[in-house]
């Protein structure tokens, strides 16, 4: 029995639902920033991210900071590009037109190589570009929540190193960490960001990153200082180093709550092997698109390899929008989200099946999420 | 009864403990944060933020951010002041340092006016400074956590509108709104910034700011964009404008739990007039002062026109250092913080008494607290 107050099954790509001892640590009683226990269980969050990102070279730099999804925008911006320099960012949705935006913001050329919506750019295309302009960095979504379009990252890891082999690999894995494999050392990504509301599992709140050694030595040679105070890791770094050697150190207050929150949900996640819990999405993927079609209905993500495992996104049946099926689907007890591309936001509906909703055998999210949509379908139809 | 396992009461400067209510608003189940229940919450909450900062005027704009109270710094920093700007920054303590560092990081340049360590700069040498050169801003600390030195904020604004009407007046409020008056209308203050884990007594997490229509006008009249994406009033203002319109609205994910904790601890200090809880901070204030004295125990601040009543800072005997004492007022089941003005940090300790450790009648923190350090001295003094 959930210890939560009853309510609607929140399936939307993040946040998620978030499981009983995960929401109970976020009333854990109050806490020195500064104190051993604290800094403790800070340190020990640090080191199973590295477990989580699958690194385990101890260059490799975790940063757990207070915001959202978007601040490791801004981290990647102000920390690992500078002022002129030239970025490539690889479009499969709104995501990417967004991080570009924050390029900009920090003086940093963004060039953005755009697929039809739907589609991800493809190999010979990023490797045309690469070979046309010297580019910093070069960032992949690696699952755009506006699209479910999943990215490929380790053939364009391995393109990006034998044809620019100088340009930093960023993965944004806001939606994808904790519920898509990402090799971070075995395929030579620089800098991964997340965030904690989507498949770790964890309450919205803070911004996850991890850089590799390769992207802090490439900080560290910075001609000029980082073009930011709250997310500057030159500011950060020394605390996060500090934490994991469990040393008190202060730059600004985290949030103890939502790191005791983080805490366990990684403990959760890290409880068994990150094979089995990518498995598992990927069955209950498979079988929510299989339905999807059964239903009649297309997927934005238009071919098998380029959709993503933890949300799928749903055409509606001509005519109909969002706003006509969500209600509906809301009085049957599941929450879907509406469209976020711009072009066709009216047009479809996006299924995120992430984390407890998946993995906990106790729950029959899916099978209602399913049945739910099914009936509402026929019931609007109807009206 | 609390709902609170067993743990030695925080008094430090923030983190402050917290009351059952708003650690279990924490545990709230999943939400949309485009969904109306919690868009009808965010609102109701920045609305509440206009009481506590003692605003009517409706021109004037709340800001709740995932963040820290040093995210209000980059706020200020990049959206109110523009690349080759002077801003004077009143120094009354370590905070004043950082707050000039994060202005320069924006290429603002940053003058301070220091006093000497326990006091604030006097309101003739604020009037000179002011005629040396024009100002864009000028930040005042209300109660620098470093140091317990309480600044004044309705005089020097007064003045500041006298001799610069132009600049901009800046309230570091992180320790002090909530247990401090700040009549943001009636003084003419611009812009106030402050935290959630300090008076307002909801766990850290949260950015808070409150922004006057001629600070926003300003902000409208800018030549250059703001420096910053995540902390870009720009992104911000139409989403926050929205939300207190009840209308979904989205720019980065906020953190639904902690706007819950937020809207909790909101109702629960406006349930009652603001200047009786002011009244009830100062009592406390003025008898833990009187305590300290009793016990041959000198302030940092050492005026008492200067000293926060949020907090005390107190000089241990001489050769005596907080690592010294800090284990046995823990093991008296009360947590103090050590220094943190760089120049001393190891000859003073920092009580806080702020929020429900006060306000709760059912609560006996601040007598416990007294008893535990007049023991704990005499214990170490023996040892």
């Amino acid at each position: 029995m959930s210890s939560q107050a009853p309510h609607p099954t929140l399936l939307i790509p993040g946040p998620i639902e978030f499981d009983d001892a995960v929401l109970n640590s976020m009333s854990h009683y109050s806490e020195s920033h500064v104190s051993a226990p604290f800094v403790s269980l800070f340190g020990e969050t640090l080191t199973m991210l590295r477990k989580l990102f699958q690194t385990e070279d101890p260059a490799s730099q975790p940063f757990i900071i207070s915001g959202s999804g978007t601040l490791g925008w801004d981290q990647v911006a102000a920390n690992l590009a500078e002022p002129g320099d030239d970025v490539l960012v690889l479009h499969t949705g709104y995501f990417a037109d967004s991080f570009a935006d924050c390029f900009e913001t920090y003086g940093v050329r963004a060039t953005q190589l755009k697929a039809a919506i739907g589609d991800r750019p493809q190999q010979d295309e990023v490797e045309k570009a690469l070979k046309e302009k010297k580019y910093k960095l070069i960032t992949i979504t690696h699952t755009d929540t506006s699209t479910g379009v999943l990215s490929e990252i380790e053939g364009v890891a391995k393109l990006v190193r034998r044809v620019s082999p100088e340009t930093l690999i960023v993965v944004d894995g806001v939606c994808s960490i904790g519920c898509e494999d990402l090799q971070f050392d075995n395929w030579g990504v620089d800098c991964a960001i997340t965030a904690s509301q989507k498949a770790i599992g964890c309450p919205a709140g803070l911004s996850i990153v991890m850089a590799s050694g390769r992207a802090i030595q490439s900080f560290k040679n910075r001609k000029t200082p980082p073009a930011t105070y709250f997310a500057s890791w030159k500011n950060w770094m020394p605390v996060m180093q500090n934490y994991e050697a469990k040393k008190p150190s202060y730059f600004a207050t985290p949030s103890p709550q939502l790191i005791h929150a983080l805490h366990t949900a990684l403990t959760q996640l890290l409880s068994r092997p990150l094979s089995e819990r990518f498995q598992i999405h990927k069955d209950n993927s498979q079988k929510v698109k299989k339905a999807i079609t059964d239903m009649g209905l297309k997927q934005l993500a238009s071919k098998p390899e380029n959709q993503a495992n933890g949300m799928t996104t749903i055409y509606l049946p001509e005519g109909l929008t969002p706003p006509e099926i969500l209600p509906t689907l809301m009085k049957k007890g599941v929450i879907f989200a509406g469209g976020l591309h711009k072009e066709i936001a009216a047009k479809y509906l996006r299924f995120g099946h992430m984390g407890v909703s998946v993995m906990d055998p106790k729950r029959d999210d899916m099978d209602r999420a399913l049945k739910a949509l099914k009936e509402a379908l026929a019931e609007v139809k109807k009206s």
